[in-house]
């Protein structure tokens, strides 16, 4: 198996559910970034459950402790491990499921492969497991601030429900104030409702996260293999639950004729732009100065107390399945700082790729 | 700057499109497949212009030459090195945009970055760029096919236009039957009246291509950072034009509930299947043996003679720009062998990675 | 920074010596292989200082804790996380070397790339960070023990002391009667006066370790890049203190004639064998079935408490340097489990990487 | 297999002896970088053989051909493509192999790996295939004149005669004056004496070679796993024939005491230099601004046309063995612009990896 992903800027996730310990290693943080344990920790408050209406009840404390990589006050180049003990978790939930895998669970590929499947709590396919993301996000998050950037995720679409299009501070200021983290209110109110229907109803309904950079030079990225797009695709599309990711116009680059959509140049403040942003930042592999804007479709969690047909991998007989537990019936408001935390990885790590800020350290 | 892909299956590409040659190095193909130079050239006449009213009238010859890894009529373990010398290369068509970046073509990001730029063709930010996808693709193929695993694409929607479903035996008769690579005949003609169309006033047209892959064995791929859906979105989005991936039901999965979508296991002929395939054939970033389907969506391409604004990058003063030359009105139909081997690419990688193909020699 | 080695069984280390702890995550590992905390132990304990009159008196406890990738006493494929809380750091024995480098010792190096220099202990360059070396080692042998493969490593030299040869039987057996872990108790006694005798002066010593590993099958290793002994090579010579590594007959391979040292094979046991192993067991880059025997040269312990010169960093003037405190006066003995534990990591790579162990699942 | 080496600036080698052509691909070099196929060629006619009376009196052209990554004179960011068409093969010598291979020669692991054997001149076990390490060599050695960086290899041992050392300019002024690259010329003539004796007698010599790199800033590399002497050790083991390599004082720091040997620091035109360089430029893993010196040994050319014991492969019969042929009766001297190439390749490496050089623009 391999847990790590980035290349200069790295991390290694580790842990699972229902064992010891979660936490992630973040390899090549530069030397001299002011970072606490407070920096991270309000980053992993985000993804908390049992925070709001609309997420599980489960409570889980998630307090970060970080083994290494801080001297002073400032990281010192040496790799920052952050972890979480767990704790609160009920495996007697889950042995049911040891053979009978749940309908669109990665369970089933997970007893493939392995053999040997930790069926407690979903092992390392659990979601619990952005923790290890959300830890390198937070601290990708703040060596970008160094350079002026700035990434925020929002709800757009649950079920049938679409927000409004709104600038971008009106969005920063609107997710804070509504569980869904939807930057349009009126939508964000119906979203709440449609979700608590569908958890009434044992339930779960899909939706859109929308994730926008700015502040991202020109130049990161390269053309062919190791281009910015395709980086931000694996890693959003990496995020358990999600089955698509565009940029810019996305799709609906599908629908338009080139003259419709071709992003023409112009001059504003002595700097070249864009006149629309359809490429959502990305052109030809590499950023172009604009906004980068990602959005990525989240299914419904597979986890329905519904009943559903599955079988039992030993006798192949078939077998009625209901999944109870405390599961999030939609779980895209928690999912937001882990796009804005696969964002910030991919960025800072180009970012040092591409000579913007020094791999070693920060001050020279 | 990377040029490579894979890991244990590893293509490095180079080349420029009006440089001496392109092509491709695949290192890691286990010794004693059977491989010609034909197997190769076939695929790439699939991707070559000018043979069909929707491509560019440019004529490529394009023919391969292999220079190492094959001994006997059998690859050897050691590197496969594919080379096409370029030919009937106008360099005088380019030189206009040397300080003028075309609208939404990669030269800005190139300019930005490399300083350095090569305005003859789009240099390596070309199309042409995609035979070492192609080479590598080819390979691939070859290897998968020891596997019984068959990849094909096609393509479902340009502009407004969108095919039917068919099933996969009627889409690959079919695709060999219109210059569109379109699995529904009907679609295909209407397609093609719409693309020349477009290059009748001098515009493009943008749309969607499907790629699936049959026979692929359930557990490739791992459950976090290097998950089969991120390894393929990833690839696919490093097609140049492409701006949006899915997987299975892709974005539709926003708009339904789990109870809709889930797909429940069942038995057949002795095998755990699924009832339904909204997953697409990838459950928690691991395949579970159903097949593997994936849809792009590609932009129209950016080079358009219609009239669009730009600017002088050293005067930074507004400019009008007219992109002559002979440029495919819509690339979907030429893009579908990319996909199928950037497809076959990241497939051919993971067998090898799970365990499935010996790394060293496929005879052991 | 990066602190990760080997590809599909890969190790990697955090933590610095006055931090809150050090340890390895350990990526790749099958699943299903039998592993307890004990295996683990039991090698640490063999680098743990203050257990014999040769190595410093400092004691260590270092008792692992596993956070990650056990389930029900086996492996299950996820990343295997063993930490050491750090205890007894004395850090006000260190803040004298801020700026002022130890001659031969790292951190002027340090100081000149990451500006923020842990001075506490070495930070990152001190001997306590081979724990995570030891870790990784210690799954790699339990793994390796499975296809049969036996390493072990014994002090040969001591200044200039050295060890009559032995069969690998009674090395094995003598290494654990004598604190130097000389295969030759002879020796073993004189190896011990001296370095006594150096502690005594305030002084250090420098040897050579072998390390041999039988069982190995041929075929590990490739032709040009990732050669075995290119990959031995280096993660030997990344252990703090090692000047020099050698295969087989190394160095000595100066002095002869290819009539003389050329290793000619015969058949035993119906086996291809080579009647001498002066290629120590890689030929071409790839192990051929017999042993692998390779040396490190280790250097004098830099920190000696005689007087010696240095500079103020900061004013270049000229200053005098005794590191007091409770340093090794010869490694050499403690780096044995360090040899033994990196040549353990490159072996377990390479089985699963050429297809003698499955990547993913042992019992598979 | 894998044929890539060099993280930032990278090598991927191709092609055997006796196939169509042997090569590599240059990935990572900085745009900009003036660069012409003569700065390639004058690198490969170090190490042409024919050229003199101790090397084989086989003739190889070996004229380059840059097919990518130049544009008006200078890098353009891409790949660096460099192929040499094979000619003068002669595959009559190598057929008898086939089944019996050649003692302390790569061939047997090579058909227990790959079952498919290229028995013709080696396949990839070919001295031949270093033409790919000088291809990347020569590029690099370009890019470190940019940063004041010059590297030189020159033979110290021939079997039993040991050259004297000498200054580093007469050591650069006297290799181009023998034909041996022996810096001392005294020496040298004996060399060359033994070597013909050896020549004569059917038989072949070792011997060693040591790398001087100079004005390499302080703070290349790093402290555990991706270390500049671990790198080195790594690419040095990695050439065909090396059996040691060592740093600075090497195996003979195990005779030392550390207050022998520790190197001292001062200040010399304001500048911190340590009084010795026994630790041959690195300490801790990183380079110290002193000269960087290592020493490889070279095993005896197996090839020697003495008679030999071997076995058939397929019988396990005992079989004598000569091999006829034009082979090097000593390959030191060839092998000193490979190590100057292989020095260079980790070097550009690291100055990129470090922030000494850009990644993309040397411009910037």
């Amino acid at each position: 198996m391999s847990n790590s992903i980035g290349e200069k800027f790295r991390i290694t996730s580790f842990g699972t559910s229902h064992g010891v310990a979660v936490g992630a290693i973040v390899d090549g943080c530069p030397a001299n970034l002011e970072l606490s344990q407070e920096d991270i920790q309000k980053e992993l408050d985000k993804r908390k459950p049992g925070t709001s209406s609309v997420t599980t009840p489960r409570k889980e404390a998630d307090e970060v402790q970080i083994l290494s990589g801080i001297f002073e006050g400032k990281t010192d180049g040496t790799p920052i491990t952050g972890v979480i003990f767990n704790k609160n978790q009920h495996s007697k939930d889950y042995s049911m499921f040891k053979d009978t895998p749940r309908p669109s669970h990665g369970d089933f590929g997970w007893m493939m492969k392995y053999g040997n499947y930790d069926y407690n709590g979903g092992g390392r396919g659990s979601g619990r497991i952005t923790i290890g993301h959300v830890i390198g996000g937070a601290i990708a998050k703040k060596l970008l601030k160094t350079q002026n950037i700035e990434i925020f995720s929002h709800v757009t679409q649950i079920g049938d429900i679409v927000a409004e299009p709104q600038d971008y501070d009106t969005i920063k200021e609107n997710i804070e104030k509504n569980p869904v983290r939807c930057g349009d209110l009126k939508a964000a109110k119906e979203m709440e409702e449609l979700i608590l229907a569908k958890k009434e109803e044992g339930d779960s309904v899909g939706g859109i996260v929308e994730t926008i950079a700015v502040n991202v030079p020109a130049g990161l990225g390269e053309p062919v293999f190791e281009r910015l797009d395709g980086d931000l695709a694996r890693i959003l599309m990496n995020i358990g639950a999600v089955k698509g990711v565009e940029i810019g116009l996305g799709f609906d680059v599908a629908n338009h004729f080139g003259s419709q959509i071709n992003d023409e140049y112009t001059v504003e403040n002595d700097k070249i732009i864009t006149k629309t942003n359809n490429s959502g930042g990305i052109i030809g592999g590499m950023s172009n100065g604009m906004p980068i804007v990602s959005r990525i479709a989240i299914k419904p969690t597979p986890s329905i107390s519904k009943c559903q047909d599955s079988i039992d991998l030993n006798t192949k007989e078939n077998k009625k399945i209901e999944i109870k537990g405390r599961h999030d019936p939609c779980i895209c408001p928690r999912v937001t700082v882990v796009a804005e935390s696969s964002t910030a990885i991919v960025l800072a790590d180009h970012m040092i790729r591409s000579g913007f800020i020094h791999p070693t350290n920060l001050k020279i």
